[in-house]
C-alpha cells in the first residue's frame, strides 16, 4: 500500500513554521506498512489543494490531509476537497453537536464559523477529535482512502492513533509487516561507515539500508517489509544489524531513539557510578546533556563552568602557575580540571573540556577548534588491591563553527565516558580529529 | 515570481527526520519576493524525483532542490535530474578539485564516491559549498532556474545565502520589495498578545500580520510587499512596529534573529558588567545559553551546576542547615545561591535557579514545575554613596514536561537579568506563573 501526505497552510510556505505533522504521519504510516511516497505542502488555496489531492488519488492508496479545518475564512480545505472529488458539501449534524459540546465546556457559543466546520463532503465518515473542535473525516474515492484532519499537532496525533490507524487496520486485507532499526555511530564519517558495511549483503527486494549524517553522528537505517509475519521482518533486520555491529563494533553507541547521553546515563546507573563535570568552552552543554534525562541526580553530582582562570583555581583547585605556564587550553590544565572536579565532588569519575570554540581566541599554535578532553577515574591495581587515581587526556582539532565545536566537544566527552565504562578503547575515539598523541587506553 | 521546493531523502518519508530545509528556503525565497507555492518531499527514487521536478518546471520560475548529493549509492539526485531534463551527466573537474581540497584538509583520500559527486548535468553552473564536500549547482530549463543543493542544513543554508540569492538578484527583472519584522515577546500568551495589538490598523492589501507561539516565546510577524521601493516597504513595517511596541512596552525583548541571550549579552557588554550563574534543575542550560555567543567571556565569569546539596554548600557556600530547614527548592536557598555565586566569583550580578523539573521529585506542597529564581546585585544607596548587596527571589509554578520546565526556567532567569539591566519591572515578569508574592522591584 502506497501513502501520501498533504499538509496545508500559508504559514508552512512562508518559512515561519516547520511542518512537523508530516514527520509524525510518515512515521505512523510506514510503521503500519504503508509506504509514504510523496509529502506535498500547499497554502490555503482552493485550486492548489485540489490539484494536489487529484495527483495523490492517482498515485496512492491512502492519503492523509492536514490543516485548514478551522473556523476562520481562510480555512477552505473541505471546500477544496469537495470540489476536487466532485462532491457536495453537506451539513453533518453529528459534527455540529460535537463542536457545540466542546465550545460549551469553554463557555463559548456556537458561531457561524462552527457551522462551516460541520460542512463536510457528502459520503464522509466523521473521525472524532477528542482534543479540539474541528472534526476530521474519512472519504473514499476510486477505492482510495482519504483522511482529512486538523493541522493542530496535538489534535492530529490523537486522531491518527485513535481514528485513522484503527480504520486502516479493519479495511486493509493485505497485511504488510515492517521492522526497522536505526544504528547510531559517532567518530566515523558517512563514507567511512559506508566503506565498512558495504559488503554486507541483504535481500534488496524486501529490505532497505540507508545512511544519514546527523551532525556529529551518523545513522544507519535498516528496514524490512514482508507479507508473512512480524517475526520474519524482525529476523531480516536483526540479521543485517548483527553483521553491521560485527564490523562496526563499539563505534555503534546506540539504536533507535537512544541518544548518547541516554546510553551513558544507563551505564552509569547500572554500574552505580557518579560523575562530575568541569567544562570551559562547552559552557555548560555537557552538564545540560547529562541532566536532560529524568533521574539524572542518581549519577550526576555537580558541574562547573569554569570560564575564567580564577574559577578554574577557586572552584576546582587548578594551579594558577600551571595555567600561566601551559595555558588554560592544554592537556595539563584539562587533566587538572578532571582530577580537581573528581576530588572536590568525591565522585568515581571526573571529566573535563577546555578549548577554543571561537570565532576569536585562536592562535597559530592553538587555532580555533583546539579542544582538550580529560577523564579522571579510579583503577584497581590488583597487585596491592589499592585503588589508584588515573587521569588521561587528548587534544583534538575540531572543525566547524562555534556551535559545532561546542557540540562535538560535549559529544566527545560523552563518548569518552561511554568507552571508559565499556572497559576500553578510548584510543580509537575520534582519531581523525586527534591533535596530540593517542591516549594509552 | 513563483517558487517551488523539492526536498529529497528516504529519511524524510519514514518519519526519522523532520524537513527543516524547506522552512529555511521558503523563508529566504519569500523574503526575496519569490512566493513558494508547493513544497514536495520525495525519497531517493529516480522516477519520483524526476516527476516532481517536471511538475515543478511547469508551475514555477525558481525551483530549489535539496538532498541526495552525498557520496553513497543512495544519493541519486543528480542522475534523476539529468534524466528528467534530458541532459547528460558529465564530470566537472572543478567540482572534483574542490572535493579533493576539502578531503585533504581532513586527511582523507579521494574515493570513488567523490567522483560520483562531481558528475553533474551538462550545462550546470557550480555553486560552491564552503562547508562540506558536495558541490551544488544551477541549471536552467525553459527559462526556469533550478538550484540543486546538498541536504545537510549547514551547507545548504550558506549556499542559499552566498550562492542562490546573489544569482537570483542578478537575474530577476521585475522587482518586488519585501520588508519583514519579527517582534519577540516573552511572558504573555498568544491571545494576550493578540488582544493588546488587535486594534492597530494596517494596509491589508500590502501588509500581513501574523502571530506565532514558539514556546516559551510568542512572535509577531509584520510583512509588507510593495512594488515601488524598499524604503516604502520598510516604512510601512516600521509604522506598525512602532505602534505595537507602544502597547507591548518592555514585553518585547527582541526582534528578527535576536535571541533573549543575545539581547542580555549585548546589555551586559554595553554596561561593562559581569555575571555568574548557579543552577540546579536547569542543569547547565542557563550557562550554556549565556555562553552560546562569541565573546561570552567578556561578561560570563563562571557557572555552577549545583545538583547535589553538597555541591551547593562546597562550591557556593549555601548553608547546609538552610537546605535542611527550607528545602533545596526554596526562596531562601535560591537567594543564598545567587548571593554565594556572586560573592565567590566577585561579579556584579549573581543569578540562580533551583526547582523541580520532574517527572519525579514533586510533592504536594512543591509539585513538579515549582522553580525559584533569584538575582543578586549591588545597588548604589545615594545617602552614603556605599554599594549595598541586594538579593531578590520569586517562586513560579511552570507548566509542561521536564524539557519545557528547564527551558522556561532558563528563559525566566534571562528575562530577570534583562529587566534588571533595563532598570526595573521584574515584578511584571511572568505573572501568570507566579507562585509566591511578587518581588518588590
Amino acid at each position: 500500500m502506497k501513502g501520501e501526505i498533504i499538509t496545508i497552510g500559508n504559514e508552512l510556505l512562508s518559512g515561519l513554521v516547520t511542518d512537523t505533522n508530516s514527520t509524525f504521519i510518515a512515521e505512523r504510516l510506514s510503521s503500519f506498512g504503508i509506504e509514504p511516497l510523496y509529502i506535498t505542502t500547499v497554502g490555503d488555496d482552493e485550486s492548489r489543494i485540489g490539484q494536489s489531492l487529484k495527483a495523490a488519488v492517482l498515485r496512492a492508496d491512502v492519503i492523509v490531509v492536514t490543516g485548514g479545518l478551522g473556523p476562520t475564512p481562510d480555512d477552505i480545505t473541505s471546500k477544496a476537497i469537495a470540489k476536487a472529488l466532485e462532491k457536495r458539501l453537506v451539513l453533518f449534524p453529528e459534527a455540529l453537536d460535537q463542536i457545540e459540546i466542546k465550545l460549551k465546556k469553554r463557555g463559548i457559543k456556537l458561531g457561524p464559523g462552527s457551522e462551516r466546520q460541520a460542512l463536510l463532503p457528502k459520503g464522509s465518515t466523521i473521525i472524532k477529535n477528542p482534543v479540539g473542535t474541528a472534526p476530521g473525516y474519512k472519504i473514499s474515492q476510486d477505492g482510495k482512502f482519504i483522511f482529512v484532519l486538523p493541522g493542530v499537532p496535538k489534535e492530529m496525533k490523537v486522531m491518527i492513533d485513535q481514528g485513522v490507524l484503527p480504520i486502516l487496520g479493519e479495511e486493509s486485507k493485505q497485511k504488510i509487516f515492517v521492522a526497522k532499526k536505526v544504528l547510531k555511530v559517532f567518530g566515523l564519517t558517512e563514507s567511512q561507515v559506508y566503506e565498512r558495511v558495504k559488503n554486507i549483503s541483504y535481500n534488496k527486494k524486501l529490505m532497505q539500508v540507508g545512511f544519514l549524517p546527523v551532525f556529529p553522528e551518523n545513522f544507519i537505517t535498516i528496514t524490512a517489509r514482508v507479507e508473512d509475519s512480524m517475526e520474519s521482518a524482525e529476523g531480516l533486520v536483526r540479521g543485517v544489524e548483527e553483521k553491521m555491529r560485527g564490523v562496526l563494533g563499539e563505534r555503534v553507541f546506540g539504536e533507535d531513539d537512544e541518544t548518547l547521553e541516554m546510553v551513558v546515563a544507563g551505564m552509569l546507573i547500572t554500574k552505580g557510578l557518579k560523575l562530575a563535570v568541569s567544562e570551559s568552552c562547552s559552557g555548560g552543554l555537557l552538564s545540560k546533556r547529562l541532566t536532560d534525562l529524568p533521574g539524572s541526580s542518581t549519577y550526576f553530582e555537580r558541574g562547573v563552568v569554569s570560564y575564567s582562570n580564577e574559577a578554574k583555581s577557586s572552584l576546582i583547585g587548578v594551579d594558577q602557575t600551571l595555567i600561566q605556564t601551559k595555558g588554560a587550553v592544554s592537556a595539563d590544565v584539562a587533566e587538572a580540571m578532571a582530577m580537581g572536579i573528581k576530588r572536590g565532588a568525591k565522585t568515581d569519575i571526573g571529566v573535563s573540556i577546555t578549548g577554543i570554540a571561537g570565532p576569536s581566541g585562536g592562535t597559530e599554535e592553538k587555532p580555533v577548534g583546539t579542544v582538550f578532553i580529560a577523564l579522571a577515574f579510579n583503577e584497581d591495581r590488583s597487585s596491592n588491591h589499592k585503588k589508584e587515581e588515573i587521569v588521561i587526556s587528548q587534544g583534538y582539532a575540531f572543525p566547524g563553527d562555534r556551535e559545532s565545536i561546542r557540540l562535538i566537544s560535549s559529544e566527545m566527552a560523552l563518548e569518552w565516558i561511554r568507552r571508559y565504562l565499556l572497559g576500553g578503547k578510548i584510543a580509537e575515539v575520534g582519531e581523525r580529529w586527534r591533535a596530540t598523541e593517542a591516549v594509552d587506553i
